[in-house]
């Protein structure tokens, strides 16, 4: 990472810097819709009524946040439905090997998910200009409602402690399958992974910093992991 | 329906209005929160992401709703989950006969089956204090987004006119399930039905102007179904 950052006129000297940040706002863009739809699933699931609104009440805050996503992406001249598209597969892939079966690994999805999913863009917002990183930093702001989910699952594993170990493992395959489909984008998508690894002729982030960052990835995931009664 | 309505004063004094309004905020609340959970639903089904997006919007304006709705059962004293719970069953029983198949089937019952419910709503706004009334109208208001509905629907019934044999079919049974879970709560919540037929102590609607609201129910239905290109 350069300790200066991207400057603001990048995104009009810098085609592939352009590039790489439609690309990223477009992935951003698909996974807020489409963790509106997953949350708004998982509200149907809970059997209580107040677990339902607060899910739901997190679902609309990920729709708002696509809301800014897709009109940051207009107002950069570029069409919001194919920034988006390229990361459809993978985004959807996710999720379809990651449906919960029930309330709680719904709940366990939502928590450890999104809470690795946002720490990886709050990294990434470190590699941008000022203005897309401070719309990354706000998209990833809320979590909102995470000690009433936490609350939750430690009050599910007091009734039923057998349910911490097969949550334990739902944790572990959630985390399993956002790695192979973030390589498969990273693949797929030159300009976004030389946003982060650098390029010809940019410096990116040096292989021992990618290092720490995994590192601090996998700390905060087993953090998250332990604040649910869950081994990581 | 008396003409002069009723006093903004019943909701302190006449302890079954009480009851009826409490009642009434809580099937609309929990109507919206399921709706709100339905439409997220069909979002997921949209294959175009510009659709997925417009009715993800219509998901987030529901759970307004349901806000605006559950608030207002707080400061009346009511706890809003209890005020939901004797509606759960009819409203799941609804949506659990007739969850949509595809995304056409859910256009259509979003597009006629809010339209109904909304319908019948604004009719009952006629015979509430104006506070209730003023509330009520609110959460009926912005259906938003019919012509996009309308649009999509049409347009698959150009491409392929078998289509709307099925939707018209789909249209009836969404009106029929509707009715069934209608007549379900009048016959179990008392305080509800009073308020349209009126009780020993208050005048309701006569039994002439239920007939005409039935009309007027029914001729706008056939008017949404003609809309979409359907027969009624």
């Amino acid at each position: 990472m350069t300790d200066e950052g991207i400057p603001a006129s990048a995104l009009e000297t810098d085609a592939d810097y352009r590039a790489a940040v439609i690309d990223l706002l477009g992935v951003l863009a698909y996974g807020e819709l489409t963790a509106f739809e997953r949350l708004a699933a998982d509200a149907a699931l809970a059997p209580e009524i107040d677990d339902k609104a607060a899910i739901a009440g997190m679902a609309t805050a990920e729709y708002r946040h696509f809301l800014a996503l897709r009109d940051r992406l207009a107002e950069m001249g570029a069409d919001p439905a194919e920034a988006m598209a390229p990361f459809r597969a993978a985004v959807d892939g996710f999720h379809a090997h990651t449906a919960p079966s029930d309330w709680l690994e719904g709940l366990v999805k939502a928590y450890v998910g999104d809470g690795i999913g946002t720490d990886f863009y709050r990294e990434i917002a470190n590699l941008l200009d000022p203005r897309t990183r401070e719309l990354v930093l706000d998209v990833c702001d809320d979590m909102g409602n995470s000690a009433f989910m936490i609350e939750r699952v430690r009050a599910a594993i007091e009734v039923d402690p057998r349910v911490a170990g097969r949550l334990a493992l739902w944790g572990r395959r959630l985390v399993g399958e956002a790695l192979s489909q973030a390589q498969r984008v990273a693949a797929e998508r030159d300009a976004l992974s030389t946003l982060l690894v650098g390029g010809v002729d940019r410096p990116g982030t040096d292989l021992a910093e990618i290092g720490r960052m995994l590192a601090r990835l996998t700390d905060n995931h087993a953090r998250r992991m332990t604040a649910l009664g869950l081994a990581a």
